[in-house]
């Protein structure tokens, strides 16, 4: 039996939220290190999110998301439908990037911020999936199996229904493709109680993350 | 024979002079189009740079690379020569963001920001490739045959050299490196007169930015 993935990162969601849930929709359990042991020796380029995964240490999030994904069957059958995937990650990420930085704000600047994200995600982006949905009537974005796209705008969506629960209020399909998501089986297990999926960052979460990278 | 690719983007480096890097490596003639013809209905995710090829529009720097690199042989010959190749150029693009939004920084931060660059690149990024040099002596980051990696490693290192001459002086492998990769067949035709490189950004170029995302 492969050794379990072992992740390095604080202990909250930042850039290796995405890690986690892609591990768990793939069926993946892994080991974490949220101890502060991050010498600059086993970091390519001096920074988290880091994995030890078969004999590699990878960094770099898109990496660790794409070597992942590969492995497990997530990324299509073919390089179009890689390249679909890949697009709509890419997408999908500049907007989670927003949520990630969301709590390193001013408090006085995040509530403006939410607007932002908001607007971003209703006029940008969910207009997009929703349209991709709706065109082809299938439970998944692309190839009509669970791909990193799913997986990514999942994540996605549910961090942002945290801080606007009514952000998909214009997108039906989207609603219904969350649903039916929610309940795939390996994602329901993530989505349950006492799986390695985070809770929102608090007050510590963000005090530790300014201790160890802005010391 | 098939159709050129055709870039959508403004007439100057920013995003898309990556891709005109990678598709320029692969020996790949293309088409511009810098005109204004930037409507929403044709982007994705409503940005530039978008790429028409083999009957797909793409957008999302990464994605165009990761395309092109997949069809042209520049990604490695398995999964973890690609993941490597992956991991150097996501650090490396860390790195090229910075060159790439420095134009746009009010003229009194500019300077400041060549030298955060220049840190960054001495001691967070450089030794990392300048060891992976060393340590096989080939003349390619990765498998020994020309890769995306070292595409875009290239591609910073000479505009970071633009504006910090001396910057791999602690280099020597690097410096080698730079030397060799630049008479590569296809890299040399780009890097003489007449090529689609675009020239570093200037007052005009950034007028056009803004006045194209920003109106």
């Amino acid at each position: 039996m492969a050794a379990r993935p072992k992740l390095h990162y604080p202990n909250g969601r930042g850039r290796m939220e995405s890690v986690r849930w892609v591990l768990a929709a793939a069926g993946v359990e892994v080991n974490s290190n949220s101890g502060l042991l991050f010498s600059g020796n086993h970091l390519l380029f001096q920074q988290v999110p880091m994995v030890e995964i078969d004999g590699m240490k990878l960094v770099q999030t898109r990496c660790i998301l794409h070597y992942i994904a590969e492995k497990h069957h997530l990324f299509g059958k073919d390089l179009k439908e890689r390249t679909l995937i890949d697009m709509y990650v890419e997408g999908t990420l500049d907007l989670l990037e927003l949520l990630i930085m969301h709590p390193f704000l001013k408090p006085e600047d995040q509530q403006k911020e939410v607007v932002n994200m908001a607007q971003k995600a209703i006029i940008r982006y969910f207009p997009v999936f929703e349209k991709v949905l709706r065109s082809h009537g299938q439970n998944f974005l692309v190839g009509n199996q669970l791909s990193l796209a799913d997986v990514i705008l999942l994540q996605t969506i549910l961090a942002l229904e945290e801080k606007i629960p009514n952000i998909l209020s214009a997108f039906p399909f989207l609603q219904e493709y969350t649903v039916k998501l929610s309940n795939f089986p390996t994602i329901k297990r993530f989505l349950e109680p006492g799986s390695k999926k985070k809770p929102p960052p608090d007050e510590i979460y963000v005090r530790t993350v300014y201790n160890i990278f802005m010391p």
